[in-house]
């Protein structure tokens, strides 16, 4: 079925948000780890999270509007660091519990039973129970004035993974881990090799 | 094992950007179609895509610098409009062959096999191959100073998605339509849902 423009309008505020958010694809939600400067820590689900450049090495992330999504971005801003840590298969009911709104003060590590974990010379707690989990240095946040929403670009730090999910050229073999993704605002899925693929040359 | 910044920058070339490009997680990969002014379509595929609001219905992607990967975005800039269409499993190598460098004037359409589609009103062609596939408009392309990327935000003005894949509540099953995600420079991969969650609230 095709769904114009006037259609998109006529629906509810909530079957449009399924079908939009959707729309765009899996996607590799992560917990972002942080703590403010009062040392009271953060963990929040995230789940549009782009890959810009390995050298230098950039990931970007989406923070929703302040009023919706107000302490990570707050934190990052604040301390200039934060931690990106893959959903494990195991715990993806836990890792969505962090999206809850908590009380000013309460730390979604305990609320929500994660453990954090600091790596000397790295401020942000990461998540002790993420098999795969990087540390990120603030880079810039775009404003997108769109929507209030905010463009994050980091660069990678440190990286924390399992040797044994390490291919021989570097490929991190996430899958093997038990990482997942989503897709719209709240399915979680596991994923399977179709294939590596060659680097492809016009015929 | 922990990766320091002096290991990653003692990294090869290869290894370092498959390492970083499968550190983020899972994507989205998508073809995005477009046409020049003079009517020569292109297609290719992107994997960084996120999703930034359901009101306003907004899209965004990254495109690498303009000497890497140019076609794409300079047909949305002069055209102002685009398509982005699901990866199916049964045609992931073809997919992934639209990444291949053809000579100018060479369409991946033809090249890689796949069979423009047209929707009334809207210029830029869609993949008829596709199951899941939406229309966009541009609305601003943000210019990443730090590796010269580009972070591309589009309007959803169209939807083309078959009625059995979308849920009771607007939530489109991507896996039941067999669209797929990639991991990385190369890897492609099919999921299974392993739960939608309810609204998380605080206990």
């Amino acid at each position: 079925m095709l769904i114009s423009p006037e259609e998109l309008n006529s629906y509810d505020r909530f079957y449009r948000a399924n079908l939009i958010n959707s729309l765009s694809g899996f996607k590799s939600a992560s917990l972002i780890g942080t703590k403010n400067k009062e040392g009271i820590s953060n963990l929040a689900i995230f789940s549009n999270i782009v890959h810009l450049g390995a050298d230098p090495a950039l990931i970007g992330f989406v923070n929703r509007p302040l009023e919706a999504a107000p302490h990570t971005l707050a934190n990052i801003e604040s301390t200039g660091f934060y931690t990106i840590n893959h959903i494990h298969i195991d715990w993806v009911d836990k890792a969505h519990q962090t999206s809850a709104k908590y009380p000013e003060g309460v730390s979604e590590f305990n609320a929500c039973g994660f453990t954090e974990e600091y790596v000397e010379g790295f401020t942000a707690p990461f998540v002790k129970e993420s098999v795969i989990k990087y540390g990120m240095k603030l880079k810039e946040i775009i404003p997108i004035k769109h929507n209030n929403t905010f463009f994050v670009i980091g660069e990678v730090v440190i990286i924390s993974v399992p040797e044994n999910s390490i291919a021989a050229d570097g490929f991190i073999e996430a899958d093997k881990a038990n990482s997942i993704c989503s897709l719209g605002i709240d399915g979680y899925y596991s994923t399977e090799l179709i294939a590596r693929l060659p680097y492809a040359k016009a015929k």
